[in-house]
């Protein structure tokens, strides 16, 4: 098997915050960073795809078209943002590191439907050197 | 000259504005960095103090109080905030990286009084990778 | 499949020394790494969790539980120790790499225990820049 | 599962150029990377094998064994050298990151024949902080 | 003292080569950086300037018009490139790291100049992990 | 003024301890760095020299020089060793970072004679992420 991976960044704030739990309940659940006016992070995403290696390219997919994809549906709605306020995909979606990776992996999946023989195989939300999350799709049993 | 360094990092929302100002300014001056709901950073910063060593130690001073008086007068106060709305030290002052650098100095300055041939030589602020400010001091004619 | 990771460093020096093996036969085995009086390393460790993702949360496993689990059975006991002499994990077990790796992830197992849904799923044991080893539990078969 | 993963880096030029191709296509194919004279690259190269772990030992394989082969294999061949012209493992292979990790996978796996129970894993090809390369050998159906 | 540094980054190859001495003596000073075919990097540059702080932006300067300089006079000229063979600046200098520093000084003073109160400090670049080098312009006297 | 730096990279074990002070004075001063079986880092060490620039050359220096220097000065006798026991230059001196920073200052000085115009200009510790020494000489008065 081959992959290629990408990274992005960007610089967000978020909060933790279940709207549809009590005041204690969420500060319990998520301590410091359910703090009302939020905080952030430089946000590092790196996005791995396999594919099959044509001969003519050596390339699993064209480095310039994913990174385009990246800028699209990650990068530009979410840099320099608030991800509870600001961007559509987390406007019901608590924006933990989980759910972000969820949430990007349907977006470039999206977007990687038009490329034949891609497969989006990891997502990776790094929040911090100390913590990251890996999300490897809906169903762990299509992945080869 | 010797000098030791201590880095500490915090997780914290901001938003460039200056309230004196118009909207239109505002997004003149600050850009991206003006969104009305914030982002945030990874904040870094590192902290350089120095001093004659003592052949008793060998320590131009002890790191452990070095780090208690970051954790105190800029960690603690910081982390999981948005600078704006939560830090007292930024309640009126324009929380970019240079102020951040001031304000920073200042408190750390004033722990540091209590510490006999210590000088506070240097707050670095890294924002990300990609950029930092240095601060050293109000009055650099100082810094032998 | 979903999974975080939690870092956490801690500083030590150790010695690689078959106590059952002749002088040199460890110098052959182990060589630089068998000097008497032991060397030493900024260790990183990265703990993998698996488990499913509670829509009331967005979280497989609160990341502040995770740390005190690696606070109190790794860095507690290992930070500023010397490995073969001060740790009891291991008091009769040679602290290579690999074998940090196998001790830890049976450490933190245990307390995992208490966590429903929650299932180890590496142990990462960052030695330097250029090398690091990698384990996935007993039975390579349970992993899903 | 257990494995170790040793790094080397070297600094080349290369250019992604198809000789049987237009000088048209292989501008719109590999872009800027087309540079008729070449652009270059920091390469970082992970190399991970697993196996068995023997009690005598606690080491998978002797890290200095590994670190010497890939010297042998990787570094003397490629570093400070343009890998079109100067490389005879690339003479008629195009030098993307995912050639050069198949033929680095090769060049290690025929050294590692002589090592009784060790076996390739991963070979990683880091071009840049920003994109990398995972192979996992010929035929991912012998990865256990 | 207030400064504020900016980072960017580029790919390129290089040779180390000076065309007035004979092929012995360039090997014998450059050696395997003077292979003929070149070798490459991923450079990075951190440009750093100082200034007054305004109190009305608390901004040495807007980051967003450093990063478009560099973009213009370092970045786009060298991305992707062969440093000698490609680019102006290099037509008739050795890209030794110490030349590039002294080069993309002068090309981003020249830049600088528009810009009231604010003054270029230091120009690094970094080669790889294990080397940089720092220009602080032509009369270190200036530098207060 | 023009540098260049190099950075060397070594494992060792050390202790803080003042054999002239009683047990619990030691354990006030250094903490956990006391600890009798000592512990260990992996350093690194960024040694800068400065020096006029040769229009012939490029360089201030030669870094494979450089790098000859501090492997036999620093790097050999300190890699994986215990610096307490193992290392000379550390015999009768407490192996502090600061008084690292200063033996490493001596023997890098005494190299650097033989080459004409050239001047050791800053030694850098680096004991982990979060904390280094810095060290320009013993009279900085004569550094430019």
């Amino acid at each position: 098997m081959i992959t290629i991976t990408r990274r992005i960044e960007f610089c967000a704030a978020h909060r933790l915050h279940n709207p549809d739990l009590s005041d204690a309940e969420n500060k319990r659940i998520y301590g410091v960073c359910n703090n009302k006016n939020g905080h952030g992070h430089n946000y590092a995403i790196e996005v791995t795809v396999r594919g099959a290696l044509p001969r003519k390219t050596g390339m699993v997919m064209d480095l310039k078209d994913l990174n385009d994809i990246l800028q699209k549906v990650i990068h530009n709605p979410c840099d320099h943002k608030h991800l509870n306020h600001d961007v559509a995909m987390f406007e019901s979606v608590i924006p933990t590191a989980e759910n972000m990776a969820i949430k990007f992996w349907e977006a470039v999946d999206d977007e990687l439907q038009q490329y034949h023989g891609v497969h989006l195989h990891l997502v990776r939300v790094i929040e911090s050197r100390n913590n990251f999350v890996d999300y490897t799709g809906p169903d762990p049993g299509d992945i080869v």
